[in-house]
């Protein structure tokens, strides 16, 4: 059987409403503090090859709290990497330690799919650089579901570096399982969705413009996105573009009525403070859901 | 409840004396390594946006001990800090993932209030740039009261780099809850004690010198402490007074009888390792106390 | 009694005999999760002053699965030591936390016995400088048993960079306690095995030579190792030998048969990835025995 978890792409329907609903019991464990046996004695491998802090810190979260440990590949300058070990040879190597379960983030598309190709134990992909970041996407569609009690129907806006975004690809490709669902690509031309990830969606319809206010009254939820200024090779295109999406409260005052806005987070300048406080705004919400969604999704794959 | 540690200035001395208590009780437990289950299924969160070593780990030790796990916010250059997230914003999703405490140290005076004032889990300051270190004055306090077994009546000698010390500030501040104490604030006048702490004080005596061989006849405690290089503008300053406040076995010589001797430590220069073993060195017993006293404030927290 | 792990010279026949027959049993267990238990409530420490993957995680590795816990010192730039904290009081501060074993890896030779010398707490040495890495050598000697059934009479080739190796050194007082080992040592003059370590064997047959081509069809097992290029002062040097000693397909396609090809690793250019899936490469099945040989000695220790 097949536990790694690498791309949106072919996970189903059902998966997310299995997993949601097995967040939603799990919630109340973890709140009760009675779920902490589920994972005693379970070893969780994190290897994160580009800077996180939500994500490493939500998996170490979750394991931590499920009563099972974790074991950090540690920063790449404290290890073998930097006394030229292949990436292969790592991975080959920790799966070699039996962890139940391995995360890998790497800024090279297609590391985890090599990564779960080497190693024995499940692999999840947390981000393979522009590629996919599933889990991510799994917590995102929780929030919806949470927030509006469906996904189907709805009217989604992605906005902001959305060719650079690995983070859009798998949400795409996971609202593209639901029903009736419209994605608006909100982008300037040069950043926006790659049209190899456009190809991939067979459900959804698909919208795309330049200016989030031809949109936004439309719309049940904004996802906004940073801009990815590591993945820019110029640095002066970055600084041109880094204004056009700046949401505050001035910028949105003008509509009368907001859709629920989204943000994988770290934000930079695009969503300012002054929003955090509306009942749109849903982002820290989304980030906490993090520890539970993947709560879930660890204890799956480890009794499976 | 408040249950955040943010300042010794609004401690009571009832606080130390049940502390102290505590940790007497859990020493003797986490000896006989029957402490383990007091804090089994909590989460303490680290996060050191300055080096350090004895406050962090002194706390993981701690934590560990108890039975509880720690999740570590890592390195800087691993985390979201690195892509641009503010203070306010890592706290928050940190908070978020539900620890049952945490630990921060920021070179930023204020940072630990201003994470108490976003977290709703309870904040330790570790630390905030020249401001406070309330933990380490814990330690300190316990250390001389386990030495001479009060507090009250005795005579302190502060000395080194009092103007950028948070330890020293803390420590005065916890002192000021005793009855009778006197500080002996020793440091040329550019290092002095800051006018805004020793203001604060309201119940100890103050007396000021440049020389510790003015006062260390009567002292009880000689508390040496770093001059902190990473926080002088000028390197030039740092070098003509670093070696002003050295001892060593030959400048104590001169005095028939020695104060004990203390250092938050690390030390540099200011204290020569061939004091290590006299009677009278009492700082490496005061960086072990750290676990203890640390351990039983982090159980007092958790239990509440 | 003596629970450091400081050097293979002193350590006797019996110890590895022991210490394989409770890896045996230990491995099964860990298989079944049912060694979680024996090393509860203990605490490991690892301080690696030098980077280090296959080390520190298959130490943290081994004391997760027991049960245990682990704290480690961290990178060396966000500790104490930016400070300017010597070694000796760091380690004098880390052992006051009472931690069950201490793990310690640093560039300098002689740094675990200096550690020793002031840990009350059990120390092993995982690397000090050129001179040692004795449960490196625990791992070889168990792959090598596990492998062949025996030690007794094998013929082993050491190759590669052995004046700077510090796994060379162990593995070779290890052989030295059995019986009728012959070691060829394998390397150019300049890089040939230090006198001072074959001056210290006793009994196994030493050979040198510069070409493994001269010996190869004796050898039972060719242990290759890595060009330390940290180590050279002269890095024209390096380059001039780093091709000297690469084996590939191609290389050994002229041989009948092969011995078991070793490495500690991680591997640069010295083992080509064509090799990986040749029966005679155990290098990967080495790196996973470390696991449970340490999970076997940390057990040993603790227990003591």
């Amino acid at each position: 059987m097949n536990r790694d978890v690498l791309s949106t792409l072919s996970i189903p329907r059902k998966f997310y409403e299995d997993l949601f609903r097995e967040t939603d019991g799990l919630k109340k464990r973890l709140e009760r503090k009675s779920a902490l046996g589920l994972c005693s004695g379970r070893v969780l491998a994190t290897i994160f090859m580009e800077p996180s802090t939500r994500t490493r810190l939500s998996f170490q979260f979750a394991m931590t709290k499920l009563g099972g440990a974790v074991v950090d590949f540690g920063p790449l300058e404290s290890t073998s990497t930097a006394k030229g070990e292949t990436f292969e040879d790592s991975m080959r190597m920790i799966d070699g330690y039996s962890p139940d379960v391995i995360v890998v983030r790497s800024k090279l598309e297609g590391a985890a799919r090599n990564a779960a190709e080497i190693c024995s134990a499940p692999v999840i992909n947390a981000g393979d650089g522009s590629n996919e970041h599933p889990t991510q996407a799994m917590l995102d569609l929780y929030t919806i579901q949470k927030t509006r009690g469906k996904i189907d129907g709805l009217k989604i806006g992605l906005m902001g570096d959305l060719a650079h975004s690995r983070t859009t690809s798998s949400i795409s490709y996971g609202l593209d399982k639901f029903n009736h669902v419209t994605i608006y690509y909100i982008a300037p031309p040069e950043l926006q969705i790659r049209s190899e990830v456009a190809s991939l969606l067979k459900n959804v319809k698909v919208e795309k413009t330049d200016r989030y206010e031809n949109v936004i009254n439309d719309l049940d939820f904004l996802y906004v996105t940073r801009l990815q200024k590591e993945r820019f090779n110029n640095t002066s295109e970055y600084e041109k573009l880094k204004g056009s999406y700046q949401l505050n409260r001035t910028s949105l005052s003008q509509f009368e009525r907001l859709p629920f806005i989204m943000h994988p987070l770290p934000r930079v300048d695009e969503l300012d403070p002054d929003l955090d406080k509306l009942p749109a705004a849903k982002y820290f919400e989304q980030a906490k859901n993090g520890v539970f969604v993947r709560a879930a999704l660890l204890r799956r794959i480890i009794s499976n």
